[in-house]
């Protein structure tokens, strides 16, 4: 097996800036054994139109299950998130303990409960430390800043096996006016003894309505967070939310403001997303699977999807091993009914395959290539035939090694 | 990680007996580097029904193609099977040398090709080496036989990375004469520096016509070999083929007589494929999924392969971690629209999870279980709300080692 050097996670520095009127924290009060900071919190000075987009999965956390419930909203005032305990599989008292979170940081803001949103993330099926939470959060909430290491502090007190902190933001004008996105999030990296949650916060002071903020977060999420795959468990806490607070006076939006604005989003959520993936458990390799030609983006993403979750596709890149017959062998039961003679398959630019047949290439040129570089680029493309058109995903995973499997597996009582 | 002992692949010894009316042999033709021997036959004395079950992947080898469009029949006399060469991806040359086979076979036989049926297992993208192949199968088909051993030797013959030849025989009486149902198979082990093929010939003396063939192997398919999954990756060259060819003289089928052969080929097929998932690539634990109360067994069957193809519920059962969390979070991505609150789960027979909430259970102890056996049971249980119903699946995968890592990323050029 192969240590792919380049870009190594640890080699990754992150910085971003707040937007105007939002402020942010990062702070500590005692849920982890390591004492590592585990609460972060962000407030908008003004009410903010505010989306989100949660975890698919029938088995979700309460803190889902609360946040859901106050989407979409035209006065969101705060998010509050903590580490080290996810308030998954903890019944209805796990729901009144979210909501009692949320109160807390409410009363704090002088605000509706209503008006905050709350993420956990850790260990599923323990209750959360209340009185440790009710006495951390209102002193959160004093230790909040504006400055670049506030934000910084934020994205760091929501990590949990994360290497490094996620976070970034974007600055673009608007009608002669500033405009910031910003956003951080934690990966998709394991909880022992339980799996993982994706979260992050994205936010803006462009002017947005609800449903604004409801499509643009769709959009970004769908070709970003939800074009990443580890190794395809979802969780049960997954949530992403996009606060919009108007603080840059830019007022309300036009066609041309939405898609400078929606662009900035889906920007910052491939910085986070792609950043969660460079940061996967035990990775040797980040790869981008580029799926085109054809003719719905569900068949492109249904066989970008299958190629990045195969075990067998992932191992062959741990091994620096060009194998095309498992890369197309894949995408051949993502169950989209194309024909064969018109894929073709490129890695890392070099063709191997073409009209159902492989193409001679140096194998060992190609593995050495693998072998030295971390990323991997896999470009599929069908040029004809049934389901081929113009659609195409982009998608990000990382190999998979016996490091994974080692953390994994590893379990102590 | 453990190395759970009990039952341990090297410990299996199969054995079957041929029905009335069937030949086989293996032998050696020189396609692989070992000497070993590569090469199958299985003839009918008479022309039988046949049906045959094939690959899903729209990426499939020619071998594939050319037997499919020769099921169903009812004048099928013979399988070729050869191991060290899968003839997949090897485009219109590739059918060429398929229907090579089959016609070679056929003109030993007397027969017409189209009588016959082909399957090839082994490295991908390379052509058939038909000078061996034609010499050795006209040789292959002089050293047929009736006894034990000849079944046993073409069992070996279709082995790539199998560490047991699979075969089995199941004997019932109908009308007071005695019916053999017996079946090989190899298993959806490793072929470097590609994917694996799961290939399998279940042939019977009852009398049966194509139609009664097909029913009967696609229900025994159905809840056998299409409930294994080792890592989620279809293969391109997957078969499985029934030959009915009625030398038992029972002759035409009453219902009861059906549903004792269904019964039978049912059995046949569940010990194979529980051999391949027993001999599955580095693996530790043999591990059986029961998912009841659900309305559909399509809803129990997506709920089953979600946690067998999930690599977190797999590395914990390698870490004998009971991990609740990992396996009921699996079921809840499987898109059936259930309520937790009604969901139950065991491990080992341990009740862990009920009513969405975890059950207090000694986690030593179930660990100390789960690190001493080499079979894990998981039984997850929706006992009312929506999609819930009488309907249950039983599923079997293999749990995933740094071994299997290993197994599938080795390279070399």
């Amino acid at each position: 097996m192969t240590q792919a050097a380049a870009s190594s996670p640890q080699q990754i520095k992150n910085t971003g800036s707040l937007p105007q009127g939002f402020r942010a924290g990062g702070s500590t009060c005692g849920i982890k054994a390591s004492g590592k900071s585990d609460l972060a919190v962000f407030v908008s000075d003004y009410p903010a139109s505010a989306a989100g987009v949660f975890t698919q999965n029938r088995v979700c956390g309460a803190p889902v299950t609360v946040s859901r419930s106050r989407v979409p909203t035209s006065s969101a005032r705060a998010v509050i998130i903590n580490s080290g305990n996810s308030n998954a599989a903890t019944g209805l008292p796990g729901i009144e303990n979210a909501k009692a979170m949320t109160a807390c940081l409410a009363d704090a803001l002088k605000c509706d409960s209503e008006q905050v949103f709350v993420c956990s993330t850790g260990v599923i099926g323990v209750p959360l430390p209340m009185e440790k939470l009710l006495k951390g959060i209102p002193q959160a909430a004093k230790q909040l800043g504006t400055a670049d290491s506030d934000l910084l502090a934020a994205a760091t007190a929501m990590m949990t096996t994360d290497t490094f902190p996620k976070l970034t933001s974007a600055d673009i004008v608007i009608d002669g006016k500033n405009v910031r996105v910003a956003g951080v999030a934690k990966g998709a990296a394991m909880i022992a003894p339980n799996m993982a949650t994706m979260l992050s916060v994205i936010i803006t002071d462009a002017a947005l309505t609800p449903d604004q903020c409801q499509d643009i977060l769709r959009f970004g999420v769908d070709r970003t967070f939800n074009c990443i795959s580890v190794d395809g468990h979802t969780s049960t806490s997954d949530t992403v939310l996009l606060l919009a607070n108007g603080a840059s006076g830019t007022g309300s939006a036009s066609e041309a403001h939405l898609n400078t604005v929606r662009d900035a989003v889906q920007k910052v959520c491939q910085k986070l997303s792609t950043d969660i993936i460079r940061d996967a458990e035990g990775a040797d390799h980040f790869i981008t699977i580029d799926v085109a030609g054809l003719a719905t983006r569900q068949f492109a993403f249904r066989m970008a999807k299958e190629i990045a979750d195969s075990p067998l596709v992932k191992t062959a890149i741990v091994g620096a091993d060009p194998n095309w017959g498992r890369i197309v062998s894949a995408a051949g039961y993502a169950g989209v009914d194309f024909d064969t003679t018109f894929l073709s398959l490129r890695i890392n630019g070099v063709e191997v395959y073409r009209a159902g047949t492989p193409v001679p290439f140096s194998a060992a040129s190609l593995s050495a290539d693998l072998k030295a570089n971390r990323d991997v680029h896999i470009q599929l493309e069908l040029a004809g035939g049934p389901c081929s058109g113009s659609e195409s995903v982009r998608f990000w995973t990382s190999d998979l090694t016996c490091e994974y499997v080692r953390l994994n597996s590893e379990y102590t009582t």
